[in-house]
């Protein structure tokens, strides 16, 4: 049983789950304002793109909240600049900008239609209808979100045979999510469907999010989970220790080409090598149509001191040059299988996605 | 210029510089018995394949040292149970094994060689003179690693590009042996030529000799390193930032296979799959022409503290199971070419390491 959520709205406050405690303390974080969600999101305090894009959509909804204007066309501009705010925070994940892209949709959209021409003439359009709106917005999206992660857990499942020893990479599970996460969300329903599910988990250098989140999250549902340091993945594959991979994604291209955590490429590389299959496990939000490959994808590089050190314990020699990007992008051509919250596509990935966007606006259509 | 020594023998006494404590503090053990070189190579204060095997060879001189008895077949038989001790601290690098074979021929061969049947009636094989030829073997032991080095150093480098980006794993450096290192050897050999040399230091999870040696190393040097996460080559690669890769080995099959620190073999499959040289920099002692292959090399499994912490540090569950081989195995199909203080040698290993044993003992020989 879950006795924690990533992120809990309640009486103009999001309380997010400081995921850089795990697995030692169980915190969260008041934020009663725009900034304590972009600080929380820069520091990792909730991360997994899902997640921050969750995150990000209240808090839009604070900070707009916190706007003292009547003003339309003030409180738009008001709304628009913490919307750049809160996408600035990070690069890779396309989640952010999807949800609050989806957030501003909600505004009027031309001075004309009421808002932005006069103040609060149409009780629709008032300053305080747009926050309510807002709100509305935001729950919308953690809500399916969650919904999301059970259909892709349902889709997934089928993927897996009725015994299997899973290797993960970083965390794609419920802290990742609004729900029961993509990666680990198919490991989860697998699992509850009576499969002899058995996990590994890559550490996940520099911050770990292997060994403090996923094994965390596994020990606490009862799947038996063995960690690993990245390192090990080739060795365990090797040995045959492993059936397949799944993880989860920050930004997937038009043509399925995967930005994931630095790491995912390598392990795709090994799984190619020792013929498993590898999954990639997100939903439609990820994927962003915009790009036509992975070479565009903006790639976050962070702090030397994550990998000079964890946890404020440094090893390396002081001043040692060191390069820290936060994601690499695995090929389509390594990917076996994409797992989305609409279904399961198969390579060619430019139409089979292309497809998947279609169906599932004419579904919002009808 | 090296202000250290990995050990150093002087006056009865083995100083072993304490490699957990780098790059921190620069300390020595001082090991008047043999069961504190026991104690050193278990807990890794000396490691890599060829530092451990002159050290468990100036081992044997102070166990030897401190046998009281002038019988001679109980010298014989203590100095056997001390060999053996020595060999059991780890069960993978061979020239562990190799140097206590090589010392345990100092001794006399069979009971009718002097030593044996009487007390000291010859005063070449007395206990005492037996002593002084361990001595002297050992300090041989050390000193022809030293320039074994140096000749791997050469052979190695005109392998090398003018100028190269060269990724490395774990630490096969000036730590790991008693001269300039293997792997480091050679890009140390390369500089001094006057090569543009830059290094890539995979930090090498678990225990960080890439963070917390091969950096250090090469800063003293004055080679450019650049430090990351294991889980980074793959990208490294992807993005042509690496033109090579050149490790270690704790122990080569007659066929080729490489045993290496936990992850090696992952690397190797990353360079295969950019097209990458991928060296192996070893000597001849680290060959176990008794192994038909890889298969048969015995991988230590290590304590799980080592995985789930971090610097000491925990950073998972508690309780969490884990999976820590400390190396993996390499198929000699992915190995570009074996750097030997021989010479250097391609495939099909077989043949060719074959051919290069043979003309080494018939040198020796002459």
């Amino acid at each position: 049983m879950q006795t924690w959520e990533t992120m809990h709205w309640a009486d103009g406050c999001l309380e997010i789950l400081d995921q850089t405690l795990l697995p030692d303390q169980i915190e969260y974080i008041k934020c009663r304002d725009y900034n304590t969600v972009c600080q929380a999101i820069r520091r990792l305090s909730v991360r997994g793109a899902p997640a921050i894009g969750a995150a990000a959509a209240y808090g839009l909804v604070l900070g707009a909240a916190a706007l003292q204007t009547d003003d339309g066309r003030e409180f738009i501009a008001g709304v628009e600049r913490i919307a750049g705010d809160l996408v600035a925070t990070r690069p890779t994940a396309v989640n952010l900008q999807w949800a609050v892209d989806r957030m501003l949709r909600v505004l009027p959209h031309s001075i004309g239609d009421g808002i932005g021409d006069s103040i609060g003439d149409t009780i629709g359009d008032s300053p305080a209808a747009v926050k309510e709106k807002l709100l509305a917005e935001a729950q919308a999206i953690y809500r399916e979100d969650l919904e999301g992660n059970r259909r892709m857990g349902q889709f997934g499942a089928e993927l897996i045979p009725p015994e299997a020893a899973i290797l993960t990479h970083c965390n794609a599970g419920a802290l990742a999510t609004a729900g029961i996460g993509t990666a680990l969300g198919v490991i989860r329903a697998a699992h509850q469907a009576g499969k002899k599910i058995s996990v590994y988990a890559d550490e996940t250098r520099p911050l770990l999010q292997g060994a403090r989140l996923t094994a965390w999250e596994m020990r606490q549902e009862g799947i038996p989970v063995t960690l690993i340091t990245d390192n090990m993945a080739g060795y365990l594959m090797a040995r045959g220790m492993a059936d397949l991979v799944i993880v989860g994604a920050d930004r997937i291209a038009a043509n399925g080409d995967v930005a994931n955590k630095i790491g995912t490429y390598g392990v795709a590389v090994l799984a190619k090598e020792h013929g498993l299959p590898f999954y990639v496990a997100a939903p439609l939000s990820t994927i962003d149509f915009n790009l036509s490959s992975g070479r565009d994808i903006p790639i976050e590089e962070r702090d030397a001191a994550e990998v000079t050190g964890f946890a404020g314990r440094m090893v390396a020699p002081e001043g040692v040059n060191v390069w820290n990007p936060a994601f690499d992008v695995t090929p389509a051509r390594l990917v076996t299988a994409i797992i989305t919250d609409r279904g399961v596509v198969y390579p060619p990935y430019s139409e089979s996605l292309a497809l998947l966007r279609a169906n599932s606006e004419s579904l919002k259509r009808r």
